[in-house]
Formats: structure tokens, sequence, C-alpha cells
């Protein structure tokens, strides 16, 4: 259930609709929208009566929900969200570029990667400092050096920070550095880690698990505005199938139906989705020609070096020509780069 | 094995080489090339010695072949391969278009979509006579009376016909009408048919099994090659999953690396791909984006009424705006449409 | 719709039936019952209404198929079909093993195993002489002479031929020699052939595909079925997955799940199912401890040699102690070893 | 790598051969077994060369380990975990039940279903009080009140608790309750939550992956044993794949291969592996039969009623001809039922 408010409601009117609500042993979520202010329940087992509502002062209407994610759902809001990030925006219409290395492991690796990618158009650097790694033996990132390196690149070139953040233990740490919180493909259904970023209020890049449905995605991402946080983009960074060719199979056919279903900007990362660096630029490409609102890639300066996931790395030449290439397509389809 | 013959060898050098390579038991494969012949050598259980044949007249290298497949890879024959159908070329650069219904149902449907698609730019007509479908109760296509009406179309537009071919049975009268004989999904693997359509020399588009790997795809692809029919198009469109929003999950990250392991063109069919029509325009977008030669799509004038296949038909409408958007795609990768 | 006849229903009263039936436009398909004939009506779009048939001479009642296969579903036809093989039943009951090599490679090898098998209480020999491999450059099987072969050890130890089929043009020879058509993963979905095998009448073994559904490998059963072919043996013979320990993932869960949904017997294949001998044995174990009619497996003198197939090929020694076992497992679970 | 320690090694020799490891920059874990200590080397890049150790006092072998999971492999430690429990164990032999409601929901419901699981055979309690569930609307669980009321059937009945813990925050609760550690499948990479469960040293049962390979699973217990926790217990619940008709796939193929590459017992659970409670006796007895040490299975007193996965959970009745055929099957294969 969701109650539209009138454009002019006040704030008595909002307060009184969540008591009621509360009065029903239910929960009110209040969605902020361009032109009015939306209320949706949550906590119901089974339909909510909208008599309950709509003769209430201020109540517009009181409209069912039907998707098992409600919050995060297109029908509550039917405007795209556009998430703000240290004064940059994305989703809302305009390419968003985000590039930099898998792991953050030396000053001069981070400063140079986000240099080049800033020069050459990227919008926000990315970097892990904490590596969540199959094996315990693993390098598992630079932790705290690391996140200090990625400010400083953020202070020499004024890119946003995309930085992963593996568990509620380093989340307080995590969060004083970054700009955005990477919640990893493993963690998608760590609802613990959902629901503390959730009451942060930072915004969230929530990858996609690698067995995941859609449907079970966008559950998680409403764990994350349960409690309050809507800053929430998607990243779609491929499954897991039979298919050996590449390390994942990229699910773009998803990414033009998700606009569906949610409000919630989605990014494509083609460099996890496909694991091959010769095939990440056709599949940023193609990602944005799918329509996303955004592109992550990893970029490094030497991959034959890189202490993790280097086959699948940019080199610097080779993001420039991703970068002039997806201003092409972008460009064609009449989509702006961030 | 694969024997480089010199660019000005003569026929008796050729056959000579050719003899050879029976004398020892194997099998010779004449590869016709841009600038020279190559020699396939198959039948071999192990490596063949270069010696042999480096003394030979006419030859001017003997290298040997690393993949499974042979006469497809892109080691045997590095020049992308044009397949020239009707006076039309798929491959070498520039992007076909293949549209029409996904069953021919009706004079009237054929004629106005093949109409339809033929003004808005694609270059061949698509429509299924002999559908293989999962059940026995369903429509199984117009047979014969529907490749007439296909053949009506053709004569009609000028669009050469790409159609399906379902069993050896009807292999002869499916390949008195079409231009190119399709193999679906299910029967890329049904050998026989491989051999047949092989040995008939037509072009050949071989769609990718629902669960099979690139490389078992190749070798299905060998085994046309291996009769000496090098006219073979690859369609990828799409793997079963877990994923159930679309129908199937259209596996684009394969279409940049296919590239570098064979020398023939691939076509996307985002039909069959997503299952949905509304996905079907951004995921051609992203196919041209990603690299391919060609994409196919379903165009119904009436996909609510469609015999087979409806929810994922474009209407009239939709098709020109797809092609719009493919211009413009393929525009601004200079990539020309065909 | 299905139209149970009374038990008593004269000749007379049941082509009354049937042409009623045809005079709807539909098909009726008599299914022979332990008490009493059925009549499925297959052909209809949408319901058939009862009143056709209720108050026919004969008729006991007219009952409506909710599953999309009819025939084969264990609606239409409650009793378990047992199917007769050559004097022998699979089904039914009683525990049936098909043992023997994947390939017939020489009369030594298949006469030595099949009197190994025999000998340890094999029911049904296996081997294949029509071999459809991944590359057109592997070993393709002896053909006709494995089929001599076959039918030699048939003649020298009692037991029944299961040989695979792979198409049309080599069935009226398979079919001289084999008591039961095998058709083989791959060609699961190539309806010709179906139709063909459902046409002849003799025991079919339909393996399920890789990336088959169950529904599906139902619908493909149907299709032998609708051609009036009931003696159908369903054998799981593992599914494609991500996993590569295992050469397919065999998905014994679906074997208590399908005897609710058909009639039809049901077989085991640890040998496909996992590839790996080691592994053979103990699902071959579990496949009867689920509940299922047969196991198939592979066998072979010295598996080090096989030309196909020999890391899944269980070693006489092996075999010989996989019987032990299944007779232990069978027994403790009340059901006799055939 | 590995250093085999003599059987009569002093305590000073083996914290010789530890300095040696440490000296060299690398981390030493004792592995204790039935008959000699041996000490894994973990932290080495590449090879670590023998010589280092071989001549220490005490040392009998320096073996090198191939597998990329070092500690739990069978290559390190031949013979079979057994994890004591409470005064139980669990491997080395016997077949263990674990039985009990998916949700701890009453005082009732988790007394009546102790009483009842333990007078047919279980040897533990399962029962969940913190529930990670894909809905944050979902019921989560009673919390630390399931926990006491598992407390409280642990005292009427006498069965060790297996209960699952969600994440860091609560497991210092559930550690104070349980005597088996559950890690879920959702969990199975949550690194943190493995490495918290490792330093505790309390038994963990660790269930695979939904998309996760064997070896990925092999890894994460590798997480727990790196912190010098032996005590796991693994647990295969199925994987995804595109069949519909159980909720996962039960890969049972991965049980007998599994012994071969760790020491560690492995359990099965057939409720989550198909999700359908008609289809839980035949997959349990078939688990049993492939070789297990212990079949997990939900069992309510009411499963129409139940606050969580209903469809899977075996009756009272169910359960008791599922205790009797386990005894038949694992008696007939000469397995104890402990």
């Amino acid at each position: 259930m969701l109650i539209m408010m009138q454009s002019d409601a006040s704030r008595e009117q909002i307060d009184r609709v969540c008591e009621r609500i509360r009065e029903l042993g239910l929960t009110p979520n209040e969605i902020p929208g361009a032109m009015r202010l939306a209320i949706g329940i949550t906590g119901n087992k089974g339909p909510v009566d909208p008599a309950h509502f709509t003769r209430l002062a201020g109540v517009q209407d009181a409209v069912p929900v039907s998707r098992p994610y409600k919050l995060v759902s297109r029908e509550v809001k039917p405007e795209s969200t556009v998430v703000e990030i240290a004064g940059r925006r994305l989703g809302g219409g305009a390419l968003a570029v985000i590039a930099g290395p898998c792991s953050v492991e030396s000053k001069e690796q981070v400063l140079a990667t986000a240099r080049h990618v800033r020069e050459h158009g990227a919008s926000f650097l990315r970097g892990g400092a904490f590596k969540p790694r199959t094996s315990p033996y693993d390098f598992q990132g630079l932790r705290e050096e690391g996140l200090m390196l990625l400010a400083e690149a953020r202070e020499a070139t004024g890119l946003p920070i995309v930085t992963e953040v593996k568990d509620t233990e380093t989340l307080p740490l995590v969060a004083r550095y970054a700009d955005v919180l990477q919640i990893g493909a493993r963690n998608m259904q760590n609802y613990s880690l959902l629901e503390a970023v959730g009451a942060l209020g930072k915004p969230v890049m929530l990858k996609r698990g690698l067995a995941s449905t859609v449907k079970e995605w966008l559950m998680a991402a409403e764990y994350v505005a349960a409690r309050g946080n809507y800053q929430v983009i998607l990243c779609e960074r491929g499954i897991r199938t039979f298919e050996t060719l590449t390390r994942n199979t990229l699910d773009l056919g998803v990414v033009p139906l998700v606009r569906g279903l949610t409000h919630l900007p989605i990014v494509v990362d083609p460099s996890h989705g496909t694991g091959v660096a010769q095939a990440v630029g056709p599949m940023a490409r193609a990602a944005v020609a799918a329509g996303c609102d955004g592109v992550m890639v990893e970029v490094h300066p030497r991959p034959e070096n890189a202490l993790s996931d280097g086959p699948q790395a940019l080199t610097f030449d080779m993001f420039a020509q991703v970068m002039d290439d997806l201003r092409k397509v972008a460009g064609a389809l009449g989509q702006p780069v961030a």
C-alpha cells in the first residue's frame, strides 16, 4: 500500500497519516518525490484497506502495490531516482563512468590511474581497499592505508570515491572515506550489512549476486530502502552460467527491463562481467547502447603486474579508447556523458 | 595442420599437396582466401610432421593448429569470411538486419511485414515455415505453403529469405526456397543435419544451442565446414540460465571474443535472446555496439494475434524506431548499414 | 480431455467415440490400460465440452487433463507403464540394470563385457554403434559393424540390446538390430526423430536434454506417444550447470517427482551424470534409493584404452561391486532386481 | 607445504619448526592427527623449499600441497575428521540425522518436534532463531527467545542444537546457545563471519552457496580452518539451475568426490535441496546411499501453518517413515545410525 499525499500536504497531515499507519501495527516509510511525498506502508501480511487513509486530510490516493519489493518499485515512485554524490549526480539521464584499479596497491598506482581516468572523462574513481577473496591466502587489500590513498587521489582529482565495504565491523571506517559504499556480489544477501548501510544513509552501489534473480536483487535493495536510505545504485556485473569463455555472463538483457520495475539507477560492470580486457570496451559500449546510467571499468597502469584481476584490467590506452567510443555511442543516442 | 600455399601456386601444385595428404591417410580441405589458398588437414589423431609438406612445390608454410575446431578457426584463415547471399553480403564490415515474422501465417501477414522491413532498411527477410515446437499440439508452421509465401515476398521486395530447416527429410524442399538455411538452437548438435547442409553448399545460419559453450558451437560449425561449406553465419540467441525475467539470457559478451576465435560472421537475435518485445530494441542496439555483423529481429503486424512467440515480436512502429536507433549506433562506430 | 471407456466397452463403441472426436476436428489416441481403455483427445486449442461424449454408449467418464503433456501424464493413465522388451520388463517394480561399453569397439570387447555384466546380474546390454560426437574428427562408432557385434553379444548372452539412434536416415538399420532405441540427450528435441520412433512402435529410451526442464522432457515423450508408441522409458543423465568437478550434474531430485507426473518408467545414468568412474557406484546406489526403475552404467574391459568416455567407465571389478551394492540397497527397500 | 612431524616429536621440536616457518615470513598451522602432528604452511606465494625443514629435529617429511585449499585437503590429513559435539560425534562412519523445524516458532512446536525426532532416532536438533529472509518484510525468527526455546528442547531431549548464525553481531549470543554454528548458503562467502567462527573454535556447519563450486566451498572451509578451527562440517543443500520443478538442484554427485578432496565430514540437506516434502524422503535415502556422514531434514508438527518453508517440511509421520528407510539403507551398506 502506498499513500500519495497531495502536493501541498502539510507536515502535520503527513504525521497524522504515519501515526494512523502505526496504530494499525504497520510501518510508514516516507518517500520524497519531485512533486509530492508518498508514504509506503510495510509490515502488512495481506492487503491493507485503503479506507483507513483516503479520508484523512492531505491524502490524495491510497494505491495497492503488487510487487514484493515496494519502496524501490517504480509503482511506488514513478520518477527515476538521481543519486547525489559529493556534488555529482548518478542517474537521471547523463552517463556516469566509474573507473579505477581493482585493488589500491600503491600511491603511485592509484594517483596515476585517477589522473588518467579523470583526464579522459571518468566522473568517479573506484578502487578496493578491503578485498573479499576466494582464498584466505590471497592479497586482501591495503585496508585503511588503501582508503587513505583513495582519499589522496580524490583530493588530487576531485573524483568522488566508490569503494567496497565487506562487513559491518569495517563499515564505520570505510564510510569515513567513501563517497559511495559498494556492496559486493558475494554480500548481496548479507542482510545485516544491507541494514547497516541502510541506516547510515550514504549512497550505496549494490552489485547483483552471481546467482541472484532480478527479483532477489531488488529485494536486497529493498532491505537498504526499508532503513530509510533510497540512495541505492544497482550494478549488473555478470551471473554464473556454464560458459567458461568469459568469467561471468554479463546479463545486459535485464537493463531495459529493470528500468520498468524500479526507479533506482543501474550501472554495468563489464570488467567482472567478462573477465577479459579485450571484451570490456565492446561490452561497455553495449551497456550504454542498452540504456544504462553508468559503466564501471577497471583500469591499471600495468595490468600484468596487478595484485588482483589483472586479466580484466584496461591499460591506460585502452581506457582512453573506451571513453572515446562511449562518447560516440551515448552521443548518438542523445545521452550526455556526465 | 594447415598448409599455406604460395599466392601464385598452380592447380597442379595444390593437387599434389592434397594427394600427399591422402597418402598419409588424412583428409585435405581447401580453404579459399583473398590472397592465397590454404589446405586444412583433418583426420589426424596427433600432430602431423610439417616436413611432409614444406619441400613440396608451391607450399609457403605448414603451420600447426591448436584449436579443436580447425577449418572455422581464425588461426587457419585470418581474414573474416563474408557470406554471399543472392547478391548481398553478410560479414566484412557492414551491418545486416534480418527481420520478419516468427512464423509465416498468411500471405497478407508476410507480404505486409516484408514490405515494411524492406522500407525501413532490413536486408533479409526471416520467417518460419517449418517450426519445431515444444508441444506436438502447437502450430507447426504452414510448411511448403509457408515457403511459397516467403518466395512471393522475396519476389515482391527483393529481400533474400532466411528460414529454418528442421530435419534432413525436408531439407531438399526448404533448400529450393531458402537463401539462407537456418539451423535452430535445438538442432545445433544434430550432426546429421549439419553434415547434410554442409554437403549442400548453401549459406547456413547456425544458432547457438541453449546450453552450448562457444567451443561446442564452433565445433558444430566445423561439422558444416568439414563437408566443404564455409558459408556459415553464427547466431547468438541467448542461453538458458536461472533468470526468468527474460526467456533466455542473451550472451553478448561472447561477441567480441568469438571474433578472435573464428573467421565466421556473427549475428545476434535479441528476440529469442530476451523474449520480451520491450527489450528487443535496446538489446539490438547493444549487439551492434558490441560489434556484431548483423541482428535478427521478429516483427509482426499484430503481435497479440501471432501464432507463435507474440510477446517478443516488434510492431511495425517499434521496428521503424529500432532501425533508426541501429543506424545511429552503427554510424557512431563507423559501421555502415548494409 | 480423456474419455474413459467402461471396462466392457465393445470395439464398436470405441470406434464410435473415435469417430465423434474426428468429427469435431480433433485427434483420438487410444491408450490401453490394465482395466479398461482410455481415449486421449489431442489437437484442441481450448477446453473440449464433455457433453459431446458422456452420453455415447460405453463411455464411463470424460475428464479434462490439466498438464500440457497429456498421453504420458499420470492423470490420463494412473497405473505405471511397464515396457516389454524381448520378454523382459522394465518398470512395474523390479530394478533393471543396463550395462555395457560406451562404444562398441571390437568383438572381443563387446562379448567379454556382455558376458561379464550378464554374469553379475545386468538385464540389458548397452553399447553405441552410431556415436554423435562433439568433434567431426572424433571416433563416430563402428556403425553397422557395431550393430552386428551387439547382435552377436545378444545371441551369446540373451541380453536385449539398448543402442542409440542418431538420425532418421539410419533408423531403419538401427531398428533392425536394437531392442530399445535410445534417443540421446542432444536429440531430445529432434522432433522429426521422435515422430519417426513414435511411428515405429519399438521401445524407446529418451534421455533428458542437458538443458531441458522436466516439462520439456515430458513434452518430448509426448511426441513419441502422440504417434501411438507408449513404450517410452525416461533416462535422467545429468544436466549442465556451472559445476565442473563432475561432467554433468545428476538431477536425482526429479526422480521421485517425475513419478507423480507421468506413468512412464524412469532410468538413471550415473556414468554420464557424473563423468567420473569413482562416483558412478555411489550414484547408482543413490538412484536406486531415490526410487528409479533402472540404472544404466558404462563398463569397459580396459577403460584406459576406451575410444570414448574412458574416464567414466567402470572396470569389470568395479561393476561386480556396484551390482552387489545395488542388490543390497534395492533389497533393503523391498525392490527385487530384475 | 606440509611438515609431517615424527610420531614422537617433542613440543620443543614442534615449536622450533613453527619458528623456522615464521622466520621465512610464512604462517604455521598445527593440524593434530590420530598418529602424529602435521604443520601446514600458508602464506607462501610460490613453492617452499623442503630443505628448510627436512633436517630439523623431529621432522619426518616435508611434502608439497597441490590444492588451493590446504588445511582442509585430504592430502594434508588423510584420516577423516570426526567432529565432537557435546559428547556426540559427526563423521567417522556412523550416520547422523539432524532434524527439526525450519524456524523455531513456539515452545510447543519446538518441544513436540524435538521429542518426536529424538524418539525416532535423530541425533541432533536443528531450528532457526535468526532467519535471513529474501524479503525484509518476512518473519525473521524469534531471535534470542528462539535460542532459549532451543536450549529448553535440548534440556528436555539431550539433543545438541544446530542453529544458524547470520552475522558477527549476533555471533556471541548464538554461540552461547548453539552446539553447532550453521553458516547459511547466502553467507558461504561472508569471509568476516567465517573468520569469526574460525576464531571461536565451536563446531561449524558450512552450507554450500547456491552458485558455489566445490572448490569455492572448500576455500570457504579453509577460511575457518586457517583461524585454527578444524571442526567444520560441509553441508550440500542444492545449487541453483534452470530447473524449476525443485526449489534447488541437489548435487549429490559431489558427495563421493568431496570425500577424496577433503577430510571434513559431509552432510546433505534434502529439504532445501528439493523444496518439496514428498521428495525429501527419497533424497535422504539417496544421500545415505551416496555415502554421506549425515542428513539434515526439516520437520514440523503442522507444515501447512509453518512460518517459513512449509512446503518442504516433513510431518511427524513422514519423518518416522524416513528414519525407518534410512536405517534400512544405511544398514544394507554397513553404516550404523548414530
